[in-house]
């Protein structure tokens, strides 16, 4: 293989239960990622949803990251919370920390930090939120890479405190001109085309850009790809978007 | 000072707050101890009373203990949970580490771990619960000490899988003659009496035993002594009991 | 329709979710009960998992009892907790309230109580929390009857107090001579064929009794059958004891 | 008595632990006012809590209000929770439920409902939240009062839903000639002078209004004044506040 093979890092969300309930197919989707991002205690996660999704996620030679998130299980994370940046700074210490110490407990590491749904979402404009999250990174040792969205404002403030980023994209999401995703209350915001999809992921993994909704072309310099799993659709989306990397010779491996 | 100067440890409970609530006088204690035990999300405790905690203890050298609890934040942790000792083992794991991530940010380290309230008691008798205690223990690397009463199940079984030991004894409650606690329904179970409780501090101190209720002596090979400092009256009394040792020569050190 | 027409009342677990978690079928087993037990707070459930179920039910017909339980989410209220008799008393009153307000918000009302899973447990041998339920159950106005096993001690005490009960029995749990359930430890504990499920069914709608394990006879005066639904094979065997229930002329109504 | 007796409501909030943890002077505050905001679970509030709160205050005559919050213990309801309107009007009404049913435990009643906090200050302008927790009172049966600032987006939309609002002022707080509060971040946004603070109470009570920070007249039509409890120094304010209004002949009754 030269050295011009085509990376790309397939990442997915995981262990996103709680106590007697679980959420998606875990052991389908670490069939197809190459990095597991498993929820903390923020929106969803305990000892044991942490414990299985370590040992997993180990046993089969994928990386785990910390999937710090509001603290809001009633919500599941995907609502904005107004917390103030020393609380979420902590928020997030704890959160990595508890994943950390489960991490070592099956022999594994929590190789970086992926933000979950609204906190996400926040970190692409909200400074003050996007610098308590950075400065959590910092107090953490800063040695934990930090996976975000193109553009957010979080990618800036991590870079300037010397936070290592790796961007991500995906291949179900419309983009815009400017290289942000096209609001789901968009028509076309999301493909629902598996061909399309995997077609996108190619394009993305071979030719770091996209077309966007108007026909441009977008530079996308991600080396991530997040994939959703919390649907059986989903599941076979994420196959075939796999599938369509491999046959086209993209080397998959974890990007942290 | 010769190699016989006696030694002990004065640790107590901090941190007990939880988001907006707070439970004691944190401040004047940690004027007292040498041990601070910090709770760690099990029956109270978030992220910013770990990192208060920890920054307090670490300013003014006291060492910090993980205060591991039943996850049980309404009932404070003080009653009993028949918790399957997998969940045991894993909520041991990850309040641990999310209290290590916050130490860390401070500059400061976790050097124990203590159980708290029901779990504490528990784990002087019940079997399976004191061995999830243990191997979460042994999962954490091997390297935290355990504080525990003497005679509990739990010392044993932590000495049968290496884990070192620190023992605690208490000044204000009365012993029976093979060691343990006099239970609290019975009558002098608790010692109120200042000078009778610093007298029997100086004893575990000096003499490593304390008088039973029944007048017979009882070895007490303890390293550390716990006072309790929730009420405005024992904080007062902690001072009495520290400044009854110290008038005495006595070392106050970390047992961790 | 004469006299003497068997009559029994279905009653299974529903709304076991929270936020974004479920769990069970929740519709399929609307469409085979007479009375549904509803989380209200305790192991399950929070205001839209009641609000579902309430407009569910009360849109079949099917009464709705609060399913209370330990305040204990994580651990789904399946593990004993110390509780004291005080404070379970008031668990079993906001969580009873919080439904009822619920319930009439969807022009529904709350029938009765149901206790869940440990607590179930604990009630049929703990005076203390037996008494806890009884009190909150007078507090709460004393019109509320208590779903429980023949032979617990909440029954007793329920009955003293003026509380109604209704007593319920399982077809898929073998019986001791004393009338108590096998142990599930036990061989033979949980029937799994379906028609000896049915059979056993018929038998204590008809017959108002069952077959021990020993082959002796057991009186079972139980109004109503407690079905399980929280995986498809439980679905498929509700079906199956309404359809021989059904086609034996029982009358299924609910019992509160 | 004549007609022309300035007549005032004197409100607090309280019970507002949880657990083992307690916050303010609850039965001082009791002394001081003719309406308690008792929390119910959702920034604050267990079963014992309200059962405490609800007690003391039937004792005393004090009314009830259903002091209901975003679902946020950790953060103390005091942080913005961008809640689906339909989750918004499950919460209050399971708030509000559990309330009541404890309230009826110990002879009382709920007498109206007053958001805290957040909540408080989003009604002032969100309209879907807003909207929620109208929606929520309508189906609570309609009979609640809703107690709220003048000039809330809420009150409007209270008053088109046929719910009857009680408007509520501050003695300690300064207006702005519209009759909305100075922010607290500009300069004398809060009163800290006793008897400045007295005055301010007895304008809102004889002539409905006060001067504002410009010295112009705002007209404040409120039927009750919100006292802070949860400060030493709180607890004397309201004392002089209430001992200045009684001494001006002002009449101190519930206004639910």
């Amino acid at each position: 293989m030269t050295a011009a093979a085509p990376l790309l890092d397939l990442n997915a969300d995981l262990a996103e239960g709680f106590g007697s309930w679980t959420l998606g197919d875990d052991d389908a989707m670490l069939q197809v990622v190459t990095t597991a991002n498993v929820a903390c205690g923020g929106h969803a996660g305990d000892g044991g949803t942490m414990r299985r999704a370590c040992r997993a996620a180990a046993a089969r030679g994928v990386a785990i990251t910390a999937h710090v998130a509001y603290p809001d299980l009633q919500g599941f994370g995907r609502r904005f919370l107004d917390i103030a940046p020393g609380d979420l700074t902590d928020q997030v210490i704890v959160q990595v920390g508890a994943l950390q110490a489960m991490a070592g407990a099956e022999d594994a590491v929590v190789a970086g930090v992926k933000p979950h749904g609204a906190l996400y979402n926040a970190l692409a404009h909200h400074e003050a939120q996007a610098a308590a999250v950075v400065r959590a990174l910092v107090e953490l040792g800063g040695g934990l890479p930090l996976l975000a969205a193109p553009g957010s404002v979080v990618v800036r403030l991590a870079q300037e405190a010397g936070i290592a980023v790796v961007l991500e994209g995906f291949a179900d999401r419309a983009y815009l001109p400017d290289g942000t995703l096209t609001p789901r209350r968009m028509p076309g915001a999301v493909l629902t085309d598996p061909v399309a999809v995997a077609e996108q992921a190619l394009s993305i993994a071979t030719a770091q850009g996209v077309r966007a909704a108007d026909g441009s072309w977008v530079d996308l310099p991600v080396r991530s790809l997040c994939l959703h799993g919390d649907t059986p659709g989903a599941v076979a989306l994420a196959r075939t978007i796999r599938a369509r990397l491999e046959s086209a010779g993209v080397e998959l491996r974890a990007a942290l």
